[in-house]
């Protein structure tokens, strides 16, 4: 074959969940891949009555003008420091090819959103895993020595941290920022509704990123505002920045139809801040039952839509989540990562989900305590 | 600022068309970026079905089996064969990112799709204009001593070209595929659809594609089918490399409301096929009337969905396109390609519009003579 690029033939590509949803299998518990199943009719009317104008025809608006200009209504930041991509993961990746050069070190906390991997991997620099004591507990003594010794060229984290669901607090990120200033933050945002009452809280490192040189924060549709069939995510960062991306970025990226689906989403905010709240309540509901099982060692509940169900010693969790996928309860193993042997993460979508996640659980203690 | 990637600061930047179609203007008559506008109803019928029952809240399937599967039947070819972009685009970015290094030398005959030209520069590869004469008469002798002289390692080419509108000859082609093993040849036939009668003509690349190691065949929803603002393109080549393209391709890459769009679309051909004719008639309409023009000094039929207009040597070029312009009518200026000085590309998407468009044309000859 043709020789490939020296970079790209050595990554490894990312696991992905089953395809089951879309090979016929529509009743199942879909609690892999931390989506969110609203369905606001204000949304599908807009895509239906644009379908109905035959304006897909058209290539999309290449400047997302309109969703950029709501975007920044809802931030209240200017629309010229805002970039829309299709999906976060295209975000994530035109940000890797812009700024890193082969050999440039890029630090994660493990565990992390292993998408992002590949991306750094494409591009030959190194990804640095730094790992804690506790994954479930950020240890900042640690990161920060672990930085001022590594000097990365950039750091990346999401916050909310996928998978484990914790928080890095806000005074302390910033002054990372403020101190390693030749380091670019990347802040993955994708959970972070979940985290906050406030959009206040939810846009701290959002705002602050529009005059900081090194910081990127990172948005997505796919989660809280339940389009992730439809591909959208954003960046908010300084202007330099913005342009610097844009140079790279394909600029007919997002489909005409995900833009307005976006745009309409996002002028709906208290639609879905009244869902979050139904989510985090049915999250403490399902971590406080699922915690009082024998199966289960512990449940580490979140600043997110999902937990990590950690099972006892004597529990194969393989065989545990092939018992709840065949039950139609599709959950995530993230038990090859390491430090999380024994871990499965739950995507929350509400009460009804988590009674019927539940009760399969139930079924499985029955089999565990019988045997 | 934080430091950028060496390759992809340099870059300079594609040029987009007006976005006005998208600012309220959605009168005007769009000849400037190649796009058709057939509306299929029973296209439309399968994104309104789908959004209604709300599984845009699913991550798009990433394997995109159920559209793979209906290319594998209407091209006659494995599925194994087959991988869907977001948009050709990210099929030519994800091609040059997977098999570029370097200082890597990139051949294409000038004029070329420009867009292309980012993403060898961003892999810091070096691309090479090889100009000839006459760009709308293609010297295979020329060619093949040029590649004969650099040896590159990748030759792009848009079949038929764009903007040129010529076709290179099947034997030309297949016997430089056949010489230069060493060479990867990707044929962009994004418009192929308008230069053949038969389908089997049509897949003449695409099936060689199957059992070559050095070529692959590039496709488009975008022009024919309609549905540029859904972003959707395929590559057909040899498994190898498709399993190479496939490490760096982003498994969520095309949005599902476009996958089943496009798989509806080509269940019809019979209806772009049909649309096709029509198209290719009023195209022939058009390069009779407006060759008669006195401003105009020559018009370049094409194998596509295009023509180019020549404006004579006494006629501005920029006034020319902003005139129509004014009056409604946009066209694509490719006056700043070298060998293209005073040439604009006009996009024919049946005889209706060309009427309109002829209607302005006259409008402008009669401002000419009456100079």
């Amino acid at each position: 074959m043709i020789e490939m690029n020296v970079n790209v033939r050595s990554i490894e590509p990312y696991k992905l969940v089953s395809q089951d949803i879309w090979r016929g299998k529509q009743n199942i518990i879909k609690a892999d891949w931390n989506e969110e199943f609203f369905r606001n009719k204000k949304v599908e009317k807009v895509i239906i009555n644009f379908v109905k104008k035959g304006l897909y025809s058209y290539y999309p608006d290449v400047e997302a003008k309109e969703l950029r200009e709501t975007l920044s209504e809802f931030h209240s930041i200017p629309i010229n420091n805002i970039s829309v991509f299709n999906g976060s993961d295209e975000a994530l990746d035109v940000i890797c090819r812009t700024f890193l050069n082969q050999g440039d070190k890029v630090v994660i906390r493990n565990p992390e959103y292993t998408n992002f991997y590949v991306f750094v991997q494409s591009m030959g620099a190194v990804l640095l895993k730094h790992f804690q004591k506790n994954p479930f507990v950020l240890s900042k003594n640690d990161f920060l020595e672990y930085l001022e010794r590594e000097k990365p060229k950039m750091v990346y984290l999401s916050n909310p941290n996928n998978p484990t669901g914790i928080l890095y607090p806000k005074e302390f990120l910033k002054s990372l920022i403020e101190n390693f200033k030749s380091t670019l933050f990347v802040i993955d945002e994708a959970y972070v509704h979940f985290a906050y009452e406030k959009i206040e809280d939810m846009d701290f490192f959002l705002k602050l990123s529009i005059n900081t040189s090194n910081l990127i924060v990172v948005r997505t549709f796919s989660k809280l505002f339940s389009l992730a069939g439809l591909r959208i995510g954003y960046i908010v960062s300084n202007e330099d920045i913005i342009k610097a991306l844009n140079l790279i970025k394909k600029p007919k990226n997002v489909t005409m139809v995900s833009q307005i689906a976006a745009r309409e989403a996002i002028r709906h905010w208290d639609f879905y801040n009244d869902k979050k709240i139904e989510i985090l309540k049915a999250k403490n509901y399902f971590c406080n039952k699922a915690a009082a099982l024998y199966f289960v060692k512990r449940v580490y509940n979140s600043n997110s839509n999902f937990v990590c169900v950690e099972v006892k010693e004597e529990i194969d969790i393989h065989k545990t989540i092939e018992f709840l996928k065949k039950e139609g309860v599709y959950v995530r193993d993230r038990s090859y990562i390491p430090q999380l042997d024994r871990i499965f993460r739950v995507t929350i979508t509400g009460f009804e989900q988590v009674e019927q996640i539940l009760n399969k659980f139930y079924k499985l203690e029955n089999r565990v305590l019988n045997k």
